[in-house]
């Protein structure tokens, strides 16, 4: 198993990547992991690692896009950059997977370029694990497709379903629509239009309606199925928010102690850590050839290692061909 | 000053009505409120709250819209319902304002339906405020209008701002874009245009572009302009966020706890009551003729008393010329 890391991306540098790398090989003996970035920054920071020889190769890519740079211009002016060259290798068919911690937007478009969609699918989407109240959630799309069209959605619940059952190990997971209220027939042409096409189609056992915001987290659905602006800002909000609330704790709760303060603090800091977003594997982009995980800018080592774990399992459980079966099911779409 | 109130809106029907009445009756000495809704009910409840004769009355409106009926339905079968009575109190002038904690769809409706708009407002919005780490920001709409138009969306940054400065006492509020991203060119062709009018127009020095899900809370604008879907999942999302993360420190900080475990639940009940919606005075539908005041359906009587007290307090700042000296500011729309 052979897995592309954009050894350039995130906010830190190749450092975190390399990092990554080292603790993903650890973990998975079936991986071999291919950094692709500039050669004499990377080299140096392996062999500091003590990677074992073998197990990692480098791909000379000097250019990077920067996490600023407009995606379609990124692409026409570097079409070498370490991002697209990670596509490149997949279309060749020398990885079977993609891991960037770098600029969102030009990972999707080296995948919207460079790749053919799965059969069946008409738009790829982000799909990203959250933590709630019963255990985990999926939500889709979280920025790939900021505004689809129903079909896009309904495409979304089954490869979202797909990716709960093979991934995180739900059985039958269940499918809701964030809307503005639960009853059906509220918000916008786009939603009630889905609603629709998840009511009368396969999935209409597994689809339990509308779901709310604070619906979320509480656990209400396996599967939150919503367009790319939506989930965007849920994703972003729901950080913002933890990180919110977790600083008025440790000001006012924490602060208002004296013999516990440090247990308590210390407290904090595991929970923190066990629900930050670098335990929960990147995020993937579902719905094209092969396999493309993404991962937040700031990521760190961990983060890089589970979001690398994460491809190889992609790969493993043959993710692709249980998202194509399943949408195979569905009625054929008149787009 | 004459407020009336949906007596029989919420989801615990009128005694926490009746009861915010008294608690804000108690604070406000130039206050009258109208009680609309079901005389037997009231009547009795009043009585035992020991509310000043003079300072309530009751308007005898005994059907009422349920929380999950469709407004436009309702509108047609229930037209003499407790809210849609109010709207017709402050159409007649009997009442300067108004506050539901009922059907928030209905209580819209009501608005567009028997109130002519404010002068320069295409489509009312609704305004909230929220808590962040630097003190408190308004968010607006966040839910009266679900598929705006680029000029309703300049509208609410004027109106949110003028909120702001009036009600939340901030001199010289910075307005934000809810996008995906900081860049300009972000996210689709709403907030695209929607960037444009803003940065061409009057606005353009208090304008600090797009800002994205996790600046809200850190306080990065005053006013967060979005459309009425998004901005109703940020609502609702805040809320099932901290919920879940307070739960979560209930359990795994507090719980870790011997000696001080007492102490720290009670500084986390404080928290919880500093920063809940309760405290926040309810969410105004703001470019209407007279004032609308909103509240959850789970209000209890504090959280009715201080939308009381914030549809009084708008009508003594007079907020609504203030909105309209605003939005004549602006360029001629081109709808």
């Amino acid at each position: 198993m052979r897995i592309a890391l954009d050894a350039m991306g995130g906010d830190h540098g190749p450092a975190p990547n390399v990092g990554g790398a080292r603790l993903a090989l650890a973990a998975a003996p079936d991986l071999t992991v291919v950094l692709v970035g500039d050669q004499a920054q990377i080299e140096p920071l392996l062999a500091a690692a003590g990677v074992p020889a073998g197990r990692a190769e480098i791909v000379h890519a000097p250019v990077t896009v920067e996490m600023k740079e407009k995606p379609a211009e990124a692409m026409r002016r570097k079409p070498d950059s370490s991002v697209f060259r990670c596509w490149q290798l997949m279309a060749e068919g020398a990885v079977d997977g993609l891991v960037s911690a770098g600029n969102t937007g030009a990972v999707v478009a080296g995948g919207l370029k460079s790749r053919r969609f799965l059969k069946c699918v008409h738009r790829p989407g982000i799909a990203t694990v959250m933590p709630t109240a019963k255990g985990r959630c999926v939500i889709m799309d979280v920025g790939a497709n900021v505004f689809p069209k129903p079909r896009h959605l309904l495409e979304y619940g089954a490869m979202g379903a797909v990716f709960a059952r093979h991934m995180l190990g739900i059985e039958r997971p269940s499918i809701g629509l964030m809307n503005v209220g639960e009853e059906e027939g509220k918000g916008h042409e786009l939603v009630q239009k889905t609603y629709e096409l998840f009511r009368t189609g396969p999935l209409k056992d597994r689809f339990l309606g509308n779901i709310e915001g604070r619906d979320i987290h509480r656990g209400a659905v396996d599967v939150v199925v919503t367009d790319g602006f939506t989930g965007n800002v849920v994703l972003k909000l729901s950080e913002g928010v933890s990180e919110f609330v977790l600083g008025l704790v440790g000001q006012e709760v924490i602060g208002a102690l004296t013999t516990e303060r440090e247990a308590a603090a210390l407290a904090l800091k595991g929970l923190i850590a066990k629900y930050h977003y670098s335990a929960f594997g990147g995020a993937p982009l579902l719905g094209v050839e092969g396999v493309c995980v993404i991962c937040h800018g700031s990521s760190k080592d961990k983060a890089i290692s589970n979001a690398l774990g994460a491809a190889a399992q992609d790969v493993r459980v043959k993710l692709n061909e249980k998202i194509v079966a399943e949408l195979e099911a569905l009625p054929p779409s008149e787009e």
